[in-house]
């Protein structure tokens, strides 16, 4: 799973039923071992957890992202799965909620 | 899911029947933060919302493009699944339709 | 989809049954943009509309490739599944069969 | 498959009750050829087998990742599959536990 | 489908049943037009058709690998599933076994 940071929101009137509720999150990846180092893109997820700007998250992608019986349907392919708390890496405490 | 800009059409008549009346367009991938700043090469996705050029879209890829009744014995694996009206990145709105 | 052209072949006697009869191709991405500009490097996909060498094709990865009832059983990962008449991108003609 | 040595964990409360029980590690790619030397970002997997920090594993990513009964409704894409014991590459024991 | 060469393999005890009788490889991805030339970073691939070391190989990946039923419930996401006789690029053979 992309361990990234939610960095704003897409509005899209025109989309699927299936994520009319839905809100469309911007996240960026980031690198756990240096969390101000973003990487890549911003790029688009369905939010199943609730998660504000700013916050550090766990992106599970493809398939992963429709497991969930409300959205067995919907044309998702990344979504925010879970809020993270704090990443330890090397032992070392890089990141605090 | 990826945000792109509608950028041309793909023109093919040899093709499956489960796409034969559907619009394969072309998009481009963009940066959210930055919409002027476009991302990788173009490719190749079919149109599920009627997405025009030069509009800026939610592209939906692997199994994904394919939760559609209608597409499922479709061998595709990208697709519009909606057109953006507008992005908001650090509390900034980057782009409005 | 990626858009690709048709470069070459591979032969492999030892391979499953389930592709036995079926013509594993090489192609290379292009940028649909500019198509005498190749990206990345050559692969192989399973050949489902008979392209020739130099053709301008469609391909679809991942399970999309195994749509086709024959190849649901299939270990493959890429398909062509189209050959381009032409492409458009900005309202310009970029290729032309 | 990929190859990677676990490097860290992700803690966060906040997630699906179907890995709330789960080991979620964060891992590094390695080039198996020379293991010192590390690909791309770290990144966070579930934990199959009960790896610790440091050990060189075998990572499944995508729908493998859920293949095991108890996380077919789990939304997760990437896991450790194996711990690894030794890598060969070109007759060169390149790694050994 | 990837084109790859056999360079060596893993030896992992700690492993899932459902793959503990087989083979894992270790491939490196090669450019078909120029099979002296690696791609990317060597990974783990489950062996489906006892291909050696040095061999010139097809690999499937994602849910391809797990087609065989064999391996339907197996976490693998890349197979060895053909071994390459020659490859033949703009008319050329630039690869023979």
């Amino acid at each position: 799973m992309r361990v990234a940071r939610v960095v704003g929101q897409v509005v899209s009137t025109a989309k699927p039923a299936s994520i009319a509720g839905r809100t469309i999150l911007l996240v960026h990846d980031l690198d756990p071992a240096a969390p101000e180092r973003v990487v890549g893109t911003p790029y688009a997820v369905v939010d199943l957890v609730g998660a504000g700007r700013g916050e550090v998250v766990l992106v599970a992608a493809g398939s992963a992202a429709r497991v969930d019986e409300e959205l067995a349907s919907a044309p998702v392919d990344a979504a925010v799965i879970g809020i993270i708390d704090s990443l330890i890496v090397e032992n070392e405490v890089t990141y605090d909620k």
